[in-house]
């Protein structure tokens, strides 16, 4: 069957947020959702650059990175944010997405995880003390699946207004990526578990559980708009996103920081 | 009786100010109110940064949790003033509220409250010394009935323009999460009473006093738009609301400050 | 006599500013006092942060709040000077207020001084060593006189656009205010000669001079529009805000941190 | 001869940067002038902030001061980049000035230089470490003509559109009050000369030299526009302001970083 | 051949983003690579002026000079995406540049590295620690070609739209100011071999390399256009000018910050 004149108007918009009405309820919840996640984020790089002054030189860079991240990622959903207030129009009963101009699209969220997730992985082997040359090695190995898993799930998410085909496959392909990552991850756990002090051996365990179950919300985020394209969708949508932002940089970056506190007073700091 | 359009229209547009207009001075005073908060939230952020460097290690969180709330809510209050400004037309005699495009909302409030009231929670806790795993499991037990606190309030107020049914309900609902918060943070105080150096004795009890002052202002914003739909009730719930936040974080953050201060000397610091 | 469609307009628009057209020269000298107020007023943030790493510990305060002072202060003036911009509109001859929509106003500046007068009285018996409980007195009892007169000549400005009996009438009330204040400050200056170490004894001597000339500006400016409605006034009066802006808050702020500079050495610092 | 409605509309528009329409070529090179400027200013914030650190504490003040002077001029820069970016309009073929609403004037850079003048000559004697009340009396008796300077070279700019008379009776004025500075900058010079270490005697005889260079930069610009109302003399007299702004604020600033950090290392810190 | 209206039009407008429509996904990819070159340019800044805090005082400049060029690239990448996102308009198919208005360009990269380009050279014989005469000395010597190469480039990059002799001619000179460079930075490379530690002498070597890959992408963006004027060719363009930015500011400085990390710790620092 050819492409009709939705088919093809829907691909072009990206994002099933271009494609329904909102109720007021809605559209305030969204915008909610948005503003307490930048908000968040910005007002925490204060924590971590205060955080980073009282751990051993050695972990410093461990809450800095946080900083960054938080930085990072506050200007991204900020964005998202703006976005999404230019991207409706109250029409007098609903809020209208507006057919030009302006187009909201979940796409920057992808490209800040580029800079984002290969930071919140390094923070890893730094914060579970390897040894230099094995952090390096195992930064890296992280960081190229994820970063595989980020571009080509890029790729896919453009499929949502329509083409689920898209969507899937390349949801399929970014899940190997996804594994392959994790198996990287649980390497350094494993070598975390080893070189933990005895009264902090349980950290790296329950930083790897913690771990899995807030970074699997992404891909959870990213296959609902098959569910349907109705409001509710998009609302739960942006709510899962920002609790997966809040848990996997700033709770993460915090439970981080406290690990390599305790660390720095256990080392004699 | 079935509603009519006016009923429609009053719960979509969310909040009493998007159906009254306002007189100059009204107006004047509204921008004036949220102004005067979002400058003195901001302002002071620089105030809780460099108490923190004045105290003991232990304690040096409690004001930058201070300066991370101010920033918060100052970045959330400025945005209410721009959205303030941004949703009344003045048409030579009266600001009239724009009916479409801009809609004036108080509920990014709520969601900032989301971020900022589990903060000022756990600064008590942390401020009065107590053990770790005590203020871990109690400033867990305070933030939960908080937060459902908040959701049910900004569930229920979106009832203020008509259906006051519902803001009543959820009102009351609000309320016993709120009165269960309270029981926690009475909890809280005792130990303090009980661990507090002998010359610093009276200080948790005050600050009991002034927080139950304090935190009870908002009850009565969320209720007075019950009072009638005028523009005194909305500049009066505005400047209610402004009195509140200046004095749960601005005041209470100074007051918390200078009690770690004095308790830094006498451990000896 | 009935109010006239001219009077009540003149009333709602509240300040002289939106109703007399500016030359060219008028206009950009107005954008250029506001301007150098804000610029002067940000700049300084910085030279008080740093000046507060020099001093003794119990001074640190002094230029601390000098620097809040200065944000909270900057952010008013580049608020007015935007709102300067917004509402004056080149006809090719003439800058002529705009009639709707934005509304210049004076109303921010009272606003704004709601939190830095306070701040900056108080400066006076912390820079000046009054004890603690001394010092808390009397910071209490300069700040209700000025908040009193601040509010009441808030009040009274309305009137500057035609009704000259609320002008006056306020402002009466207001000096009396001020004068009450001026009152508290000159018991604060007395315990400083007393304790002020015998080289800096004429420092505390010379700001109340300092104080009284600069702090006395500002009615001079509330009355000056009964002098008549013209662009002359309208700058004028701008650049007497301005004046006293930078003199009674950078330049004083300035004095006290020297004030304090030499002091901490000779308390051996 | 009376004044053509052209002569009147010149007066009025106050710069020539509102008369002449420009290729593309000159408006993206006026852009980029302002830009670079700004640019350059706001990043050696950091750089003079972090040098403050690495000087005697007597001395460091001085970067300071060109910290602050870098934050009030990026400002001023930013905004000149603003109304530049405002001010034309691309027609299809040329930037055109807008002849009503935007109006871009140099006159902001005077309003500048009234803040960051009075700051760049004082550094000189606290650098050339002159004795407490020489410095103050130095300070201002450089400052004072320097203020004449500036606002009478303010008034006189406003006749380039057309009132040469105008323009060169004030640009000679205004020349009597720069030769006056001189004279006091050169007496700060000898008495730099005198207490300097033999090592460093040759740094204040360079900076005078080099001084007079780049501050005689302005005054060329000043004039130029009697070259005729060309686009080429538009970003010509943009650019030499620019070479100007970053010669006798950032770079005279690192000089004068350099020196005293050399002094602080020979005087034992 | 007389040139026709597209062309004269052509070369008006600067750059060939000013000439072709996007599609939805060009479009959005090109927003995403600037967005995410300058969210990593601003996030660094943090990491930079951290890493001055733990490095020898000689080298502190090192990693603050990273800092600076990381705020000044920042600035002007953030500026290219403003740009960006206004220069396009969604036509419900395609995204149209703007014919009138708002012009893309790349020049304003261009006028940053005039200020980013002597401060990434002038950083290496700093780290390097070549002797202080001879580091002023090189400094100058490698920066008059690069200026020189990045205004010739500059000049002819307006040539892309459609004149490609002078994009051509300029080029080729451009080059051989490059190539001057380079053989300068080679010389600065040779010393560093020599004084570098044993332990660290791979480094100078590596960073040599490291430099001709990533700045040679430069050229390479410069000369695309000629292979057509399609969105494909300026996505791809503004992505190799993102991974260069990236590559020679971002990731260089963090190559030098260690470096000089662990040179300070060779040193005893
Ligand atoms: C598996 C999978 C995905 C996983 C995404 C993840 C795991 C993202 C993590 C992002 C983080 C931690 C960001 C922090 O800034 C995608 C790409 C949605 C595509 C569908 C399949
Ligand atoms: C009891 C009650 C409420 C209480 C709100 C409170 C107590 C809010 C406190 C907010 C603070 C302290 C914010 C600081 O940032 C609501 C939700 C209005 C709904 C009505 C019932
Ligand atoms: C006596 C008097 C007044 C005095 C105002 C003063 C003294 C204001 C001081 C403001 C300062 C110091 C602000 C700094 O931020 C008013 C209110 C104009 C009303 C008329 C009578
Ligand atoms: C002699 C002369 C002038 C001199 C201006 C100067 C010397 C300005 C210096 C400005 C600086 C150093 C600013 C730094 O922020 C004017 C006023 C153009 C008017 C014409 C005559
Ligand atoms: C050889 C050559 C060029 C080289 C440009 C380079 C090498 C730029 C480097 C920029 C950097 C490092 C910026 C960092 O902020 C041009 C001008 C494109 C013109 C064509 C020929
Ligand atoms: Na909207
Ligand atoms: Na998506
Ligand atoms: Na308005
Ligand atoms: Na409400
Ligand atoms: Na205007
Ligand atoms: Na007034
Ligand atoms: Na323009
Ligand atoms: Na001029
Ligand atoms: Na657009
Ligand atoms: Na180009």
């Amino acid at each position: 069957m050819a492409p009709t004149i939705t088919d093809v108007a829907a691909t072009v918009v990206g994002n099933i947020e271009n494609l329904v009405p909102l109720t007021s309820g809605q559209y305030t919840m969204g915008s909610l959702i948005l503003m307490v996640s930048y908000g968040a984020h910005f007002a925490f790089i204060l924590y971590f650059i205060m955080a980073s002054l009282q751990v051993a030189p050695r972990y410093r860079i461990v809450p800095i990175m946080s900083a960054i991240v938080m930085a990072s990622a506050g200007l991204s959903l900020m964005r998202e944010f703006s976005l999404w207030e230019a991207s409706f129009n109250f029409d007098g009963a609903l809020y209208q997405p507006l057919s030009e101009g302006n187009v909201f699209t979940n796409a920057f969220r992808y490209g800040n995880w580029t800079i984002t997730v290969p930071i919140l992985l390094t923070q890893l082997p730094i914060a579970f003390a390897l040894s230099r040359p094995d952090l390096h090695k195992r930064a890296f190995r992280m960081a190229i699946p994820a970063v595989l898993m980020i571009w080509t799930g890029l790729y896919g998410q453009f499929g949502e207004t329509g083409d689920f085909a898209r969507l899937n496959l390349w949801g399929v392909i970014s899940t190997v990526f996804f594994v392959w990552m994790l198996i990287e991850v649980r390497g350094v756990i494993s070598q975390a578990v080893k070189n933990s002090p005895p009264q902090l051996v349980a950290w790296p365990k329950n930083i790897w559980w913690y771990f899995l179950a807030t970074w699997g919300i992404y891909p959870i985020a990213y296959a609902l708009p098959q569910l349907g394209q109705t409001g509710d969708i998009v609302v739960v949508r942006q709510l899962l996103f920002s609790i997966a932002d809040i848990s996997t940089k700033l709770v993460y970056g915090i439970m981080l920081s406290r690990y390599v506190l305790r660390r720095s007073a256990l080392e004699g700091y």
